[in-house]
């Protein structure tokens, strides 16, 4: 009743990271890390979200993401706008990456799941875990931090402080 | 920014699917075949677990899960006594797969998904959904069902039906 | 100590099944027709809550669950304004229905449903679930699932999805 | 669109109270109290349940119950084998009253009336909340104290803390 | 390996109560009535939060506060801006103090309490719960109460009852 | 209406962490050197639990501890049997501290922190977090692991290892 396995090195497929990134932070780029050692293309993909009122442009924060991974060739960093659905069939992607880091997270992502699997069938959400020193980390509380004046280094890379200074005026 | 794309059709790699599976339900099979159209193998790894007194020995839960998978010739069934992480690094798996159905599910695998990274950096988990029909079921519920005599047919494959049967003398 | 149980088919009384509805979803469609099972009478209560910005007006509210439910004469539409509790004595209701679907769900219900006690004792909360299909359904996710261009017709009745493009001016 | 409501002071059916009640909580006779204002008859079903161990027979149960509930002649105690779907089809009940309090309550019984839906489609769970002074009490803990020494007379019944008292040699 | 304990009745050190209160309500209150048992000092730190719009300015909250603990005289009042890390610093309390009351409490308050921490490693929080009458108070609710001409005295203390009242022209 | 804080370098009072600790983990000793900081003694108060089937016997997992926190003068060690309330009034602490690390830990915690709260007005509950590194450790998945043959010595005290290995025979 057991087959050999073959083919244990051969790299997975191509996964869709999906996210708004608003800005990327520490926690996002462990995610990465820990993706393109599983999947043989990463590509991470930026919603516009206008409605969302994001601090950053989508131009922007895709800027933020490709200088943070220029060492991983194969991440590819892009924008979509409208549906991930519709951006999924699209690209031909295999399976949705997404980031669980607590209960309240769970939730939404397990909503949204199944809400997506249901306009495609083919939709398939994938999820892993950052590292345990990533959890507490959100893009919202980063933002929040920096507008009070607070050091946000320890959570984002060195350029996306920079610019979280500068939009803020501080 | 944007790369090409080549291999988008080339199948993941390697997972393992590590539990119990006593016995194993339409739900874990669901996650099976979601999990096949992912990756090019499957290793569904079967605990021993003789601590937690299996209604099912391993072999029996084995021989199930083997039976319902037939069809299936990128699904392996193997049993294994120990550790996960240990048995993850003998046999080489990129990732272990766990399903997910509820918050308290969802707390225990982070807890333990955390613990085994703590054991072995190298061990990745990897979450998935079933179909939102099968977020209910769960092997404990199903034994309970059959031992108050009630009909598990709708969640069960038939010959499990029938070996929990047999097993409870109903 | 087992008394008699003679009035099995006695139908239960009046239930108030309050809400923004904006607009209504299947999944709600779902738990009034399990309500009709159950009372007799079922009065869909519709807020005004002009402070959350609804995307429709009360009455395009009151109107699309009208046409919803044309054909259950057990079920009454109706708008009011300020708080539930007052409307609540006001209609002389037993019990006001609200859905549970998620965690999430249960502890917003929860906190309602104290308060709700605290203002006027006699107030009491009965959940309901819709069945299983419907758990990921919210009329949040619904608008914006049509403001990108999605098809919602799977998750509303037709003429919500016609009136959602016709507001959105897709 | 309106339609006059006439039977407003009809009282509603019948509802099964279900569990094992080992032993009875003043946060159990909380929710059948507020149960017999909503509802013509209130049928308390106990569950043997032998292979969870209770501390008490069913015989003992039911009896603590009736005690505890003789000024209420809508509210019937009966005990039962088997599956709860099976009474329930049996008995001819329209829903099942399940009390929530807590997150992993909410859990267990979203998991409990999914699964009994499935097997008896006409299956309906209502779930009512008790006063928040009760949200702690558990039958669990109260052994549990009664074990160690301790005072339950706040959490049962009188005849029931003598019975603990009884039962524990204390 | 035991040692005798001497000064069980020292009073414990000095607490940062933190916050918006925007009201104070009965259930902050009866946090800083358990506080003041434990703790020598206790600060009540209104944060500005002006980007969160509340209803009443931090020395409106500032007043309220005071007036509701003038018996207090360990209870001490003050209002910050900008990150609570850095007026902890600054003040050199030794810990803060925050309530729990649900589950998406205890998440917000997790993530918080941990970013906090990797700001300033000295920075320890501690939970407390309120009496289980007021875990379903909040701010939040009380204004939306007010503002649909509901009765809010059961929730606050009476000045503040009569400054939502004036606030919102009721 | 703000008054100069004088006692600030005062240390806070005495604090009863109890638990069964069976055996202590490095993430029972986080919290200890985290309450040490705030309170001037910490009693780690072992529960006797003869009936939850312990590993280790009271008086071993008492010199656990003890070895462990050797070079804490503030700390004290000691078992008790029965209520945690009687002990606790006993004992003349001013608050009982348990550790929270998971939505699961803060309901249960909830539950038992207002049950004693109830027998004992006095009885307050504080809660801490230990670092995010042990927010997954737990004794029983401990014993579990070193069951199976794993190696522990990231999770324990090495004393607390080897007495593992050789109460499990390994």
């Amino acid at each position: 009743m057991i087959f050999p396995v073959l083919y244990y090195d051969m790299a997975m497929g191509t996964i869709i990271y999906a996210g708004t990134f608003d800005p990327i932070t520490n926690g996002h780029l462990d995610l990465i890390h820990r993706a393109v050692v599983l999947f043989s293309r990463v590509i991470v993909a930026v919603a516009k979200n206008d409605d969302k009122n994001p601090l950053f442009t989508q131009a922007e924060r895709i800027e933020f993401i490709t200088k943070s991974i220029n060492n991983l060739p194969q991440v590819e960093v892009e924008g979509f706008d409208g549906l991930l659905v519709d951006y999924f069939k699209k690209r031909g992607g295999q399976a949705v990456l997404r980031g669980l880091r607590a209960v309240s997270d769970f939730e939404y992502e397990f909503q949204l799941a199944l809400m997506n699997r249901k306009m495609n069938e083919k939709f398939e959400t994938i999820f892993m875990m950052p590292t345990e020193t990533y959890t507490f980390l959100s893009s919202r509380m980063i933002k929040e931090i920096a507008r009070l004046g607070g050091n946000v280094s320890p959570f984002v890379p060195s350029h996306v402080e920079q610019a979280l200074r500068k939009k803020l005026f501080l």
